[in-house]
């Protein structure tokens, strides 16, 4: 009370889907209802820099976020807003340096000053390792594209965050409060302790004070708020003791939010506007640890795109909580506090152990199987707790009965890209590509390339390139040609653990059926397309392998033929396509095709991702055995399914089919007129 | 963490509505959903003793609460609910003795031992003085009956609480924190100080022990969260200090609590998720001062009914905080820390202040007119400030702009009670009234009477009463009889205030009319029927008076009849209508009857309550030249409206008619042909 009343958060949105136009559009609708900053969500393939009409790229165009293919995208995205006034947050990692670029090429053709510009740039590929997966490159040169951002902003864009290190990923990946911690701590110093000789001396301190983070905050909002003054806490020992940071304000942690996706459910999904209101709490409630800026996720965003009225809906949280609440007013509610005081202690504890294994193992960059594996690891754990109930989840493994929610019904409730946005895209694309200097462009491209080559700062190089007209895929091209690409560890081990109780019967059943078969029953869990999020494949995997399946598994991003072609070479007798970006239709279509080319076209496939009813029984009318969707957290009965559809196989003209669908006979049928796999 | 977890507190829903019947089916399918405990909610004619086919009834039976006449209405509504392991709290007061008399009988039948029976009766009749209205007769004897609850559960119910202290409609009423905390306070010293006459001193600690709270929690969560720290340490205070209670459990300041429906707004209904969840962690996250009973209303209880869909959201609310956070995990959250001392010193400071005046004028008995004085000021302050923007309300007097939420469109959003409820429940009172032994009834009231008249504990004979089919109206026409009715005072002085500014203009405007009308505009506002909710008509009153309007208003409940008679003996030239039970379209009819029969029908009607568009345009219709709803937050606009409905009769045949509806020049060219009024 005797301090000034502090003064809000930036309020955001993660938003943007389509185009740059149908995007524009709706940050203009988000900033006429009080948001006072721009989150912008990038698409699949601006992320992992190809441009829109690129193989890969099909059907992932404008799905997840907007595409931006080149400058004049970037022009129709900022179309009406003052870069010069307006905080812009950009998740974007690997492709970091070329939108920045992009960015900053805008600002130069509206005169706008560079040093006036404010956001962040993500920026921070080592947690795309770890769970996002949108890395292009191998993590040395990938870091050292991170410090490129990071040296030219303190030079050019002062007021900029040029990297926003991400413990929230990992969360969602399933790390713990401390590992959470750990992880980006190690992060953070991996990118200082390269930044630090590139800068001057005086330069350096300035240089730790742009580093900002970018958290996440679950339903267990008082460890979390605690988390938070842990990591406050950390981040100022580290910034004095490693980097000898003398300005307090220097050494402040400054973050920004995204609360918690792994958590909500598409049960009930109404629950999760309660869910998301703790978890903004987490971030907010302590003066001393509070968020900059936060963003929150739609009630619905566990089953899809939200409509412009859900995120007006969580915007609406944040404005209630700043300027309806007193929160505000009072000075730190938990300082003094001796339960407060203790959880913090005990987490700042157990990351420092965390945080010292990486730092014994030579850092963040060469911890990344590590990493990974510990994420895992606590994901598995993560799940095990649901399904026995010792983590309750209100609609899920508790609470189940109830009335269906009217905001369910009546309307669709979240919003749907339609093919029309890619091949538009493509169209702009083209007509961008016929309309500048072909001898420009490549000798801007040229120049990029002897900057990676040589090792100097690529952002000098990137922004000519923008102003060239050159394209995201290009820029992504110089990149993968000079330093290559790169396959994360999956964070798998090869030996069963034995920390899920009740896998005895299925144990059994897998043995007969592998009896039957004649070999061991072999699972084949594909990630096709673009999509990063492997989290739901991992915990697949793992349980299939302590319930003695065999397994194969590479990691993500396989177009639809190279899984084909793995599923004939390993002779899966189930595979399991993972898709959690929305392209589960064309995809799966694809995979079809494939297979059927290959003589597979009986292999049973079951589909898992964020598939919504309707697309669930299209996916089983083009003969998709099973769906799976974050509702079905039972992974044992997974697992069961799966021994099943195997079984079936063994036995082929037995009347032992799982009659899922009215096609699954069909399936059966023609799955006995197939050759032996 | 060193304190073993906390346990949940008790998670009710308020309901009840149309009958005993549908009313067990709702609370059945409630405690399906792990609802663990019942809040009951009563209709007005229960709630202030008349019998559902008493003339005041009409139209009330069954709409804010469910109507319970006789023990078979208790039976039914009990119906397959264990008496001996429910915790059921009522809220009643003046006919708390006769209802928990009724509840008694029913446990009686079923061989279930009194002393097992756990719950609340609200049984705090002076707040309704000041605030909820449902009050029959005067302060003195309607304390003693509050007593005569205590004494006897004391000697036979002691789980029981036998009262609920209510800050919680202070707060609606417009008490600030302190106000609460200090009336609260002063009632439950009335009524100790009472129950020490007639109890054993060893029995009376534990009487102390018996007293509980029921509170408010508003949106300032922070401020109720100290607030509710400050109600601690001063029950505490008051407990050891001014009756000497030794043992500290016997001290524990314990509490319910509903939710603020002050502070829902019905612009943006959705976002009154919110605000409850805010809300309801002010008594949730504190556990030293943490609430035994949460009810939360509904996202849109500021509309009507809400359905059981809404009602389980609202308790999934609960059971989320409770059960997928860690809140219960922790300790105090708050000891220790500097900002909440200093705010709850402060809070206990100003309440003692306001509890010392309400002494120094013989305590709460002798003070209501007092205490509604403050309130009503208090009330006029918190709506000065929203008219001004300096109490910001989301989607009411900042970010207006909005999409429509989906949850309003395409359902009936609220439940509606029939006028079939109420014929079938005087059918069912008919047939109690014909089957039951007259003989045994005369007998029953006759002791009842004896009872009352002697100051003996009624509850006894309340019991006999019960179990001889006496019925809720002739309960309390024994009551109205022996000790006479009361008429609360109005809070509101004749003398103008000065502390909205920005009435220059309205003034003008009245002045000009008043010299058009020959004398200075009157404005009559009329209560009919049986809602208590007087708050909006204060507010409106107090307005108009600074407005320099003559205004009559002599307060709640008074039949249609009756206000046509004021408007004619006070020669209104505009009467308002406030109507909050969801009753005013056979009130508004019969009014505007009596209205035509001394032939006023031209008088300007205008009509304030919680009015959903479709039953605001049947109004219209019939001849209302104004409906407002609590989104007409800005009364200045009301008093011009008021103003231009007087000026149009003063110049009648001009045209200057306000064009609210089509109906309007019907009603102006009626008026043309009225008799002078």
């Amino acid at each position: 009370m005797t301090k000034p009343a502090d003064k809000p958060w930036l309020f955001r949105t993660y938003s943007g889907h389509s185009s740059a136009t149908d995007s524009n559009a709706l940050y203009r609708s988000n900033l006429s209802k009080g948001q006072t900053g721009l989150s912008v969500a990038f698409d699949l393939p601006t992320q992992t820099g190809y441009d829109s009409d690129h193989e890969l790229a099909q059907s992932e165009v404008g799905k997840v976020g907007v595409p931006v293919c080149h400058l004049g995208d970037i022009r129709t995205l900022f179309d009406g807003i003052p870069l010069d006034k307006m905080n812009t947050s950009m998740t974007i990692n690997a492709t970091a340096p070329w939108l920045l670029a992009l960015y900053i090429a805008l600002a130069d053709e509206r005169n706008i000053d560079r040093s006036s510009l404010r956001g962040t740039v993500q920026n921070d590929v080592i947690k795309e390792y770890l769970s996002r997966g949108t890395y292009i490159c191998p993590p040395e040169p990938s870091l050292q594209m991170t410090i490129d951002v990071a040296e030219y902003c303190i030079r050019n864009i002062p007021n900029w965050n040029p990297t926003n290190v991400c413990s929230y990923h990992l969360q969602e990946a399933g790390a713990t409060p401390e590992q959470e911690i750990a992880y980006a701590l190690a992060t953070a110093v991996a990118v200082l302790d390269g930044l630090k000789e590139r800068v001057e001396e005086h330069e350096f301190p300035l240089a730790v004070g742009r580093i900002s983070f970018f958290v996440n905050a679950g339903i267990r909002f008082v460890t979390e708020m605690c988390k938070m003054r842990a990591f406050t806490e950390l981040w100022d020992e580290i910034c004095r003791s490693r980097y000898g940071v003398e300005r307090k304000e220097l050494r402040r942690f400054r973050y920004g939010v995204q609360v918690n996706s792994l958590g909500l459910t598409e049960q009930q999904p109404e629950n999760n506007v309660h869910r998301i209101m703790l978890e903004m709490l987490a971030v907010t409630l302590s003066r001393n640890a509070r968020a900059r800026a936060v963003q929150l996720p739609a009630w619905n965003e566990a089953m899809g795109l939200p409509t412009p009225w859900d995120q007006q809906w969580s915007l609406r949280m944040q404005q209630i909580l700043a300027c309806e609440s007193d929160l505000l007013e009072f000075g730190d509610l938990f300082d003094g506090n001796p339960a407060v005081a203790e959880k913090v202690k005990a987490i700042k504890s157990d990351a420092l152990n965390e945080l010292r294994q990486v730092e014994e193992l030579g850092g963040a960059i060469k911890s990344i199987e590590f990493m990974k594996r510990r994420l895992v690891e606590s994901n598995g754990e993560r799940i095990r707790r649901i399904e026995s109930g010792e983590t309750i989840i209100v609609g899920v493994n508790k609470y189940r009965e109830g009335v269906r929610s009217p905001l369910e019904s009546g309307r669709t409730s979240t919003l749907r890209v339609g093919p029309e946005v890619a091949a538009e895209q493509i169209e702009r694309l083209e007509a961008w590509r016929r309309d500048r200097n072909p001898h420009r462009v490549k000798n801007a491209l040229d120049k990029l390339r002897q900057a990676a080559k040589a090792g100097v700062n690529i952002l000098p190089a990137s922004i000519d390139a923008a102003k060239a007209g050159v394209t995201t895929g290009e820029w992504g091209m110089v990149m993968r040609s000079e330093h290559g690409e790169f396959r994360a560890p999956t964070g798998i081990s090869r030996a069963p653990s034995n920390t899920v109780g009740d896998l005895v019967e299925i144990r059994q059943a897998v043995d007969d059926a592998s009896r039957k078969l004649g070999r061991r029953l072999k699972l084949l869990i594909g990630k096709p397309g673009l999509d990063g999020h492997s989290n739901g494949a991992e915990q697949i995997v793992c349980r299939a392998r302590d319930c003695g399946i065999d397994i194969a598994y590479d990691g993500i991003r396989f177009t639809p033929e190279d899984i084909a072609d793995a599923a004939l070479q390993e002779r899966a007798h189930v595979v399991g396509l993972s898709i959690l970006s929305g392209t589960h239709l064309p995809l799966v279509g694809e995979f079809r095709r494939r297979m059927t080319e290959r003589g597979l076209a009986s292999v049973p496939l079951v589909v898992g991702g964020i598939i919504p009813e309707e697309d669930a029984k299209e996916l089983r009318e083009l003969g998709v055995a099973g769906v799976y969707t974050p509702k079905d957290f039972d992974i044992n009965n997974i697992m069961m399914e799966i021994v099943r559809l195997a079984s079936a196989d063994a036995v082929a003209g037995e009347d032992c089919e799982t009659t899922r669908t009215s096609k699954d006979s069909d399936v059966a049928q023609r799955r006995t007129q197939s050759v032996d796999v």
